[in-house]
């Protein structure tokens, strides 16, 4: 155990950019910026301006940041033109970013055949860069990339690059396996060697999982002296991602010892990061991640579940706390339990455990989820479903029924317009109400004609508003007979935000089973009585 | 580039078994081995007779192999038991399997916790059990449980327990790191350590991906001189899996130089390997993984786009075809005209850079991704694009108008019911033809309404299925005013699949689009002329 300090980059927002399906909104660039100040990155890589609309936005206001730094990516100067003069750098240093990362080649191959310039050109465009960026008061990070391929094919004029670098004042030298096809023990030697030249708490390492192997290949680096990791969350990126900060942070802190900007604390929030990036990307999170998976904690019948009973340590080679993870004990009444109490505890109701309501509330819990109910992301739903259980929840209003038309057709004008309405048919009180309002899709018309019924009853609703709204197909092998998954998120007029959820093989049923769940707990946290 | 041989042993219908939400049944598991034998792995483990009725049922009847030797799995024999009279161990003997893999316990802590034995007994267990299954005529795997924690806690007791059954005839001793949490440089160390009493023709490495390093451990295990792999297709297993086969299998021929049983043309079949367990598994694959998935060779960004073009080695590590995967060129806001030419050219366009219609083409994109439309992971879509902007696109069919309607209401037996509804009308060739259908949702009936117009003019729709639908929100913030982007996945009777884009702030409007497009590019691709 080292104890020695080693610094984590964050690339997600640029290089994690590239995944395939993957399409950050500058929103969803400050969100996610602020998630990985919160879990203690030391930089947090955010774009490349000049490069696309959304990077620029994200710059022209940047979110504050608590501890990461933020940096700011982009590349050398072209051949041909001074640093002075390169509109791309001129970008990358206009921002008020205090951290700046250029790329540069440092393959001989690339840079005859892509960039089809001298070696010595290079070299020149790599120092005379960097030297103009330091100069106006940057952290400087060079990227090298293409570095272990350069090294195989020519490797003193890979180390020229490093060195010119290094001489123009980097702060930082960053070794790219831009192909990913290098091996962990390839990585070990050419780091044990370039150490030589460049000293180790001035290299940073960036990996890339082509073989499978990017977490490894880090690691590797960090051990042969490297004290910058460059990574993503979830290991996002193109092609096969980049290495994996999620698993690289525990890695390196639990099991090498090394000290990072992550402490024991921080460190809880792991599993949290990692769904949280899945929620905003609406993806199903990998249920075998190490360390924050689903699954990664779990353990079957049998034998298994026995042994770790007796003693955890028997099938876990960590406690899944340290991570914000939990033990997952698969068909077992006493898991569900525990689980379900300490979800309870969560949300502020105090019960026994040995309260027949808890069975009960366990086995709703548990058929729901078989129908594809899922809580993890709908904590109001959760609380609902659980007060209910208590038998602590008004019914509001009773639906008698709705109806959601939509029509697309050529009006009057000869366009073609798209219309949805829906009408509802409520019982409040003893008393029929009934409402119709049009939305621009069938949500929001039921939406519009549900706060129309209700709002005259229920004036606090004039303030919700919907403010997300996701959808999953959950077995789309099923075609269109599959159930569909939908979750809402709604906030009030003090921004306060609620998730519920609700399924059905029908969309607009699910959509309406969600948006009942989140007027309901409005009111019941407003202190409404029925 | 080492030559020299090693065995591949798989044990996806064993460990691989575990995995939460798998369940094969005893045809699946024939029909995997065979695919294994096909491929070209030495060893096909397949499960544990005695344990559950699926085994048994496999084992009474086993595939016949053409080149895969079929190991059979089970336990040392219990304590206070003879070898002879333990009714598990028999289970394993008594089916014809020539390879038998037993598993037995190194961890003393193990031995004592879990199984409250003495350690000598421990030791007797595994040496009377391995030379049991050994008189009989069985090539003998030892599976060394826990043996990487063992070795921690008392490395002399861990290697007495090797050394047993080595003495007692196994052919291969199996190093598990059953617990997953051991680094790529603590394997090496090890297995340099116990080489010096079991030799590296005789050592096997069974790794666990709980800290993401599963197939570096497996391959520094084989760098210190281990001479069999185990591991699972697709890294299949429980908690986080098991070391990936599909990975490894191409980082040992390919990176590492070594020999397997797996032959250059055999390799070619690696990825449809990969996509036949999931497609057996009803799971999407991963898009991401190492050397198979779809992304895996798949360039994005503008310049690495022109750089691949020029000559691949550019962005990739090994030329795709190798390993029966291929290039895909993606288009994106990221990119530029490069992106665009390469898809076109991908989808078998040929239009010259120069040409106007290219420019076009590319605002046309940049224009829709602008307002939502996302081309990546919607080909069919771009390709539509991209011809229409050609002028090779006929319309098949016009839509006059549609409605679609959603209901939700108590029926007669007071029974709350959700219905949809859709009409459509619709003009072929100069004829007016409308029809309605009924759907579990509004999307499914307006797809039934539509191929009940449709189909009689065009049979082959009869074939179309939609096998995904995904919605994302595209700028929740705007609450329901959001635009909304709908991905479909259609599938033809061959199980060729497509994915086709529509945008609006209206799903059901979005959704039709999608599905517009769908047909389209099926009746397209069939050669039907409007």
């Amino acid at each position: 155990m080292s104890g020695e300090r080693v610094y984590l980059y964050d690339t997600t927002l640029r290089d994690g950019a590239q995944t395939q399906g993957v399409d950050f909104s500058a929103g969803d660039k400050a969100a996610i910026a602020r998630e990985l100040d919160r879990l203690g990155v030391d930089y947090v890589e955010a774009g490349w301006p000049g490069a696309n609309p959304t990077d620029d936005a994200f710059f022209a206001a940047p979110p504050k940041l608590a501890r990461a730094r933020l940096a700011v990516f982009g590349m050398t100067r072209r051949a041909g033109r001074s640093a002075e003069n390169d509109p791309g750098l001129q970008a990358v240093l206009g921002t008020g970013c205090e951290v700046a990362t250029l790329v540069g080649k440092t393959w001989d191959f690339h840079v005859e055949v892509a960039l089809g310039v001298t070696l010595d050109e290079n070299v020149r465009m790599i120092a005379e860069s960097i030297a103009h960026a330091a100069k106006r008061n940057r952290e400087v990070l060079f990227d090298a990339e293409h570095f272990f391929d350069g090294w195989r094919a020519n490797k003193g004029f890979a180390l020229d690059c490093l060195k010119a670098a290094q001489d123009a004042g980097a702060r930082w030298i960053v070794l790219c396996d831009t192909n990913g096809g290098t091996l962990p023990h390839e990585i070990e030697a050419v780091v044990g060697e370039v150490i030589k030249t460049v000293p180790g708490e001035r290299l940073a390492i960036h990996c890339h999982n082509d073989t499978g192997n990017a977490v490894a290949n880090s690691l590797a680096a960090v051990r042969a002296g490297a004290r910058q990791v460059q990574g993503s969350l979830n290991g996002l990126g193109e092609r096969c991602g980049n290495a994996d900060l999620i698993t690289l942070i525990p890695n390196l802190i639990l099991k090498m010892g090394y000290a990072t900007g992550i402490s024991a604390a921080d460190l809880k929030h792991l599993t949290a990061a990692s769904r949280a990036l899945d929620e905003r990307l609406n993806r199903a999170p990998d249920r075998a991640a190490p360390y924050v998976g689903e699954s990664a904690f779990a353990h079957k019948g049998g034998m298994h579940v026995s042994a770790v009973a007796k003693d955890p340590r028997s099938y876990e080679h960590i406690a899944p706390e340290l991570v914000g993870n939990r033990r997952h004990i698969i068909v077992s009444d006493q898991a569900g339990r525990s689980n379900v109490l300490a979800q309870l505890r969560e949300v502020g109701i105090d019960i026994a455990a040995g309260d027949p309501k808890l069975a009960r509330l366990v086995d709703e819990v548990k058929q729901r989820e078989f129908v594809g109910y899922a809580y993890d992301g709908a904590e109001a739903s959760f609380e609902l479903l659980a007060r209910r259980a208590l038998g602590t929840v008004p019914e509001f209003f009773k639906l008698l029924s709705f109806r959601v038309l939509d029509e697309r057709r050529w009006n009057a004008k000869n366009e073609l317009i798209t219309l949805s309405e829906a009408t509802i048919k409520a019982e409040i009180e003893g008393e029929r109400l009934m409402a119709v309002a049009e939305g621009n899709g069938p949500v929001s018309a039921l939406d519009a004609a549900l706060r129309k019924v209700l709002t005259p009853r229920y004036p606090t609703l004039a303030e919700m508003r919907l403010v997300d709204y996701k959808v999953r197909i959950l077995d789309p092998q099923s075609g269109t007979g599959a159930s569909t998954r939908v979750i809402i998120e709604s906030a009030d007029s003090t921004n306060a935000r609620w998730s519920t959820v609700g399924v059905s093989t029908n969309v607009i049923d699910a959509s309406y089973n969600a948006l009942h769940d989140s007027i309901t707990y409005l009111l019941l946290r407003n202190g409404h009585a029925a």
